[in-house]
This record gives C-alpha cells, structure tokens and sequence, in this order.
C-alpha cells in the first residue's frame, strides 16, 4: 500500500494519528499542498479529486476520504480498535465523528479558506472552484466558539468523545482543535474540562504524528 | 426500540429507505419540524440536539445521526448488507456516502436554509441559531449544479453508486436528489445518466419510504 500524504495539512493528520495509534508503517508519499501538487497531471492519474489523503492497495484500488481509509485500516489491523467495540459504541463513535466533521472540521475549513488569500476562489476542497463569502468566515469562526462550549460541556461529565474509551472521534476532535488555530481560535480559559482532554490526547506519543 | 422520524423531512427518510430495504419494522413516533417540536421540553428530553432522525433503544440509550443508526440498524440486522461486502467495497461506500454528505446534502441545506424566511436564524441544523447568508444559499445551488454533473459522469460507468452494488450511497442520493426540488433544482436533460440511475434506484420500492 502507498499512503499519500500531506505533513501540513489537517486532514491527513488525522490517518496519521489513527496509524500511530494502531503501529502500521506503510510507505508514504508527500504531496505538497502549497504548491499545488495535488492538481498536477501525474497526481490527478492517482486521485482524479486532487486531495489527500489517499491510500492506494497493491491490486491498485484507491481509497479517498479521511473516515473510509480508517475503516478499511481497521478491518485489516482489527487489533486495538478505534472505531468501538460494540455495536453501541460503534454507533456512539460514528455519531460523534460525523457531528465532529460537520460542526468542527467544516467550521474551521469554512473560517481558513473563506478568508486566506491564498485560497481566492478555492473557498471549497476538491475540483470546483468557490469563490470567498467572508460572511461564511465569520460564521465559521463562531461555529468553533460553540464547538468549543459544547466540547467542555460534553466532557464534564465524560473521559474522552464517547465515554472511557479513546476512539477516531478523539483523533478528529484533536486535529480539529489544532487546525483552529490556522483561524486564531484556541481553547477558551474557561473550558476547562476540554483543556483537561486536550493535554490527555495531546500527551499520547501518535498526537506527533 | 423507537424510531424518531418526520415524515417530510430528507434526513429522516434515509433511514426509512434503509428500513424498507431491510424489511425492518420499528414502532415510529412522528416529530412535527414544521411546528418546531423537536426544541419542545419533552423532545429535548429525549434528544437534547433537537434533531431527528433518533433511534431509542430498548435499554434508553439513543442513536443520533443517519450513518450511525444505519450502521447500527446494520448490525442487528446484518442480513442484506447496504455499506458493502467487502472491506474494498465498504470503504467505497464509506467514501462515496461521505462525499454525497458534504456535496450534496451539505448544499442543498445550505441553499434551502440560508433563503427560505422561516429558516432566518436557522441557517444551521442542531442547536445554535446563525443568520442567514443569501450568498451561501447562491453557492449551495451551484454546488448542487456541479454533483448533478459529477454524479453523471460517474454513472456513465458504473451502475450504483459504487459499482453494480446498491448501497447507502444510493440512498444518500436519491435522498439528495428528491431534497434539491426543495430549491427548484432537478437533474438537468442533459445528463441522462443519471437520470437513468435515478429511474432505476426510484423505482424500488423502499423509495416510497
């Protein structure tokens, strides 16, 4: 397998911290985001998308988005689990994860790309081209605001995202809160119960990842 | 278990299809979004997001989210498996279902919430309230111009949404589809292969569900 990386972006963190977690080494190629690699003719062969992560099998299949390469990850190093280990958990663990995606990693794209001059009419991901709604900027910024209060909410009464269990929703949630200071946002004084759960998860050795 | 739906809702009814599909029965309990009964007291009581759709089970713990009650109404009830057969195939559903999520159920919220007046600090789902932001509500619809055109040119060469395989992506999308009519958009003439897919995937009947 070939894993198609990019060491400055959130996203593919996100695989990284999940392989860290599980000890799986796979050959890893870099693809320079900044410079617009992801556009080049011969990255566009691979993934016609133009994004990373990307994973592709010996058999040369390839396999797009963040959640579906941990899944496929996970069934073929089911050791140490990270998406549940019973059917509830499990459900738990994907409805965090999809609240996470939808309220923190699009909050914080939508404030980044929404504002950063460098990403003009690139105020979405993938092939199309958006142009910039500063409104939607500021809105992402206060989307993290409430994420922010319902995270320490959640886990005043909570270890990790989905109870004692660390998951891919504490994976998500950390890349989520380290991509927010792309936007100037960090972890409020008074939340102090997600600062507690941020030095946990931020202490484990696959955060450095 | 309980399944908290609303009958006129696009989220709710991904679930339903996936039911019919299954041939799986769940005593429902209708929650009247146009009326505002998911912030009602009892509601909140059951599910503080104020969001249907809502699996409650029988020991009291509850599922939010469509892909988390999908997966774990796929658990239970493993028989004719609707997020694939294979870990290649599941994380192919995974991705898809992930890419319809923020592509084209993401914009077709978002061009229906940010211009309809009674959505006016609801352009969001869940629990905080955000203004309305016309230029975004223009963007969801441009966006849902480019699925229409991406999802043709997929299914010039492939049958389903992942192959010749019917899965939640399929429901995702016809779901998609059906909720874009909500801000006048439908699958242009030009692109007849999606029509033909859709032909195809509205004619079961799980999608009267």
């Amino acid at each position: 397998m070939k894993f198609y990386d990019c060491a400055t972006a959130p996203s593919p963190r996100r695989v990284r911290i999940f392989m860290a977690e599980k000890g799986i080494e796979i050959e890893t190629i870099q693809v320079d985001l900044a410079k617009g690699e992801q556009f080049s003719d011969d990255f566009k062969k691979i993934n016609p998308l133009g994004e990373v992560p990307l994973l592709v099998l010996d058999d040369g299949n390839s396999i797009s988005q963040v959640t579906a390469i941990c899944r496929y990850l996970e069934e073929i190093y089911p050791e140490t689990p990270l998406h549940g280990r019973t059917p509830l958990e499990r459900a738990q663990v994907e409805a965090s994860n999809g609240q996470l995606q939808a309220n923190g990693m699009f909050a914080a794209a939508e404030a980044f790309r929404n504002a950063t001059p460098g990403f003009k009419n690139r105020a979405a991901p993938g092939p199309h081209d958006y142009a910039q709604i500063p409104e939607l900027a500021q809105r992402g910024l206060l989307r993290l605001d409430n994420l922010f209060s319902d995270l320490d909410a959640h886990l005043a009464e909570s270890q990790y995202i989905v109870g004692d269990y660390f998951s891919v929703a504490d994976i998500s949630a950390l890349t989520i809160i380290d991509f927010a200071r792309w936007v100037k946002k960090s972890i409020p004084e008074n939340c102090t119960n997600l600062k507690r759960w941020y030095d946990l998860v931020n202490a484990r050795p696959s955060a450095k990842a």
